[in-house]
């Protein structure tokens, strides 16, 4: 299945595509991390096909991969169990002009396994849910300002968020004008920004984990400021949810949120998103009802294809096998037996203090840091160009699915003690003589 | 298959599904257009499943579907083609962590059969590709003005364009400060933008035809005076899109915008929508190159599943469809029998002043006037009640699709000989006396 030697042939064919892609697509991809200048030279520059845990490129080339399309596909690519699902859905229609009865299974499903919430609202993007979020709150509390985390790299492509960032091209002066930030796990931080901001924030915004554990003082005080203020606290799990835990990384903070976003690999590689939460915030999205005497009307979330029912259907089975099959169980071990391996083929390279693998099992994130201790971008992207090279299709974060097996593992070891000694070669004699292409610059 | 009388029994499943949405959904469904005070009632709550131009609902009851799934079914609803392409695109992976070769077998097929345009970017709604396009108009020409037709109902869900609406709520103040507005086929309207803002206007946006023939003297005097002050054109195709013509609407109106978007049915039921337009412009986008100096960076359209190749996969399909079989050729004699039919049906009733059909025979809007000749909404509900009691499911437009054929114009025109003469009788013993509900809302 898997001949790492191939990958010696080069992309010859993959290229020819990459170059076609280019001419036709800004970029040559559909999202900005997927464009070949984040990736090194060794990545293929176009898939073609993906099957449980191993991708291949257009020059026939397998990889193991590691992101499973950026981290969409907890069940592992083309799963059997969703594929059915959605061809019954495709064979019974998937776009009405009426709610569908497929709506309220999916509705039901998502809330009783996944969300816990009172009632939710299907997208397609999470930069939707997100945004939609942010628009109820500040409706509901007909206030201006939102908060969101600084140490969590993206939220949204709306605007108060794009327009912090270094990607702000395009939008409106002042569109991030009430926006304002805090650090994860800063208790003082969000102790000062409720005392200069308090009565005046409509939300707060942020991921509940990511490598960092959360502090469970730091979202007992978030959690109780939100509540004396009427701030809406909601969490994005766009990345988090049903990786660490079914019902979302949130369950790790020891506190609820009152809206949550859901987003990613929901719905196992088709496109769907979610805003779950309180009754009470959500109902104010009901177009039935006029608004209040005087008020706008709300329009939160509202789209064509947001109830379209083949990403319903993968969703509910998704959702359904990850219960009945305990899914994370499995890939949390995985994952921990992942990392045990890769920790010792870095220790056998002496690169024990230099590559370390920071996060949970279930979310492996790599940090490199040179011979002062110090972050050293390039030291990881020259693991990253090396363990690719190896067949192993990794960017930086390893994350396990259900379909990741022993034999995907090995390879991987493999891969990394190779990656980890050409590192302890290049701290030697000069990371930069070893990277094919600059390190990958900063989008955002 | 169908049987009107069936109807009689009522709603009792249906209702029971919808009340349990409305519990976990807001307003109970995912856009406003389908919540059910939009609708007479007479309507079905809740429907299950559609094959060709068949809807059915929770209690068995079959329907004419004249709107095809808000538009988004241009072949019918599981249409056997798509299906198997998308089947096949399941059976390979539908989301990747690189550019995936479907991405440009997809882009290839669009810009061959569909846009003629040189370069094209996927997302999954609509309003995504408005709001990047002119997200992308106001970083190329470096202004904040965008201009926008007053006379087409809706553009998107951001609030460049929902702040000048009813359904303000939420959004921030000014939100909508840099929108103009100008009036469809206004040729002295635009005049008078371009001789107030001319050079300070980033981007004019519009549909290219609804109901109205374009007026080619507003056209050409709308692209002259958008090329000669450097402001980007922008057509908004999400609903006419290759309902009129393949190619779009545009070509209609005898001038070439720089950017279009594309939405509803191109990919017959499955999520997808696009940005085309000059590469000159499209090029901005790419985030492989970095920024002028001193210039912010753009990131004009990212999204995760902006490349999910199973809408890539459907779109692919339906495009080719479209085609080979010339779809738009059977779906225009058909329309243009059913204007047939349903006119016979008006005059018969004595209700041709009355009731009127307006547009294309692809995209057929009914007009309702009382005896005054003044626009009566109350009409058209009573008539769009009465034509569903009949098993025609409609609310205001006939969108024929490939799958209309003789049996669902008979039943549609059996239901519209009712239905006009209802509406006769109406006129003349008061109108509200016959209404099961109010008049719809409108939200926006």
């Amino acid at each position: 299945m898997h001949d790492p030697a191939a990958r010696n042939t080069g992309f010859p064919e993959s290229e020819r595509l990459a170059r076609r892609l280019r001419t036709l697509v800004p970029g040559g991809a559909h999202a900005y991390s997927k464009t070949c200048d984040q990736w090194p030279a060794t990545a293929p520059p176009v898939l073609t096909e993906g099957h449980g845990a191993w991708v291949w490129d257009a020059d026939g080339h397998a990889y193991v991969d590691w992101f499973a399309g950026l981290s969409c596909v907890p069940l592992g690519h083309a799963h059997p169990a969703v594929t059915a699902a959605v061809t019954a859905a495709l064979r019974r229609g998937t776009s009405f002009q009426l709610p569908a009865a497929a709506e309220l299974a999916a509705a039901e499903t998502f809330l009783d396994v996944v969300a816990g919430d009172e009632m939710v609202k299907f997208a397609k993007n999470a930069s939707d849910a997100v945004d939609a979020s942010l628009k109820l709150a500040r409706y509901a509390t007909g206030r201006l300002l939102v908060a969101r985390c600084a140490d969590h790299p993206f939220f949204s492509t709306g605007d108060w968020f794009i327009a912090t960032t270094a990607a702000s091209g395009g939008t409106l002066p002042h569109a991030a004008a009430h926006t304002l930030s805090f650090g994860y796990n800063d208790v003082p931080g969000i102790a000062a920004l409720f005392a200069e901001h308090g009565g005046q924030v409509a939300a707060v915004i942020c991921e509940p984990v990511r490598f960092t554990k959360p502090d469970l003082v730091f979202f007992a005080e978030l959690r109780r400021l939100c509540s004396l203020h009427g701030t809406v606290l909601i969490f994005d799990e766009t990345v988090t949810g049903m990786k660490y835990r079914l019902r979302g990384a949130r369950t790790l903070t020891g506190v609820t949120p009152d809206l949550t976003i859901w987003g990613k690999g929901i719905a196992n590689g088709l496109p769907l998103s979610a805003l779950t939460g309180r009754r009470d915030l959500m109902s104010l999205a009901d177009t039935t009802r006029p608004p209040a005497p005087g008020r706008p009307g709300l329009l939160m979330l509202s789209t064509t294809h947001g109830a379209e029912t083949a990403s319903l259907a993968a969703m509910t089975a998704t959702v359904r096998t990850m219960a009945d099959a305990d899914v994370l169980t499995r890939t949390h071990a995985i994952g921990a037996e992942l990392r045990h391996r890769i920790e010792q083929a870095l220790a056998a390279a002496g690169m024990a203090e230099h590559l370390i693998l920071a996060g949970y099992d279930c979310f492996l994130g790599l940090e490199a840091r040179d011979t002062s201790g110090t972050p050293c971008p390039q030291l990881k992207t020259l693991f990253i160009q090396e363990i690719i090279r190896g067949g192993a299709l990794f960017r930086g974060i390893f994350y396990p699915t259900y379909a990741h097996h022993g034999p995907h593992l090995d390879l991987t070891a493999a891969a990394a003690a190779t990656a980890a000694r050409s590192c302890a070669r290049a701290l030697d004699d000069g990371i930069e003589h070893h990277l094919a292409r600059p390190v990958p610059r900063q989008i955002l």
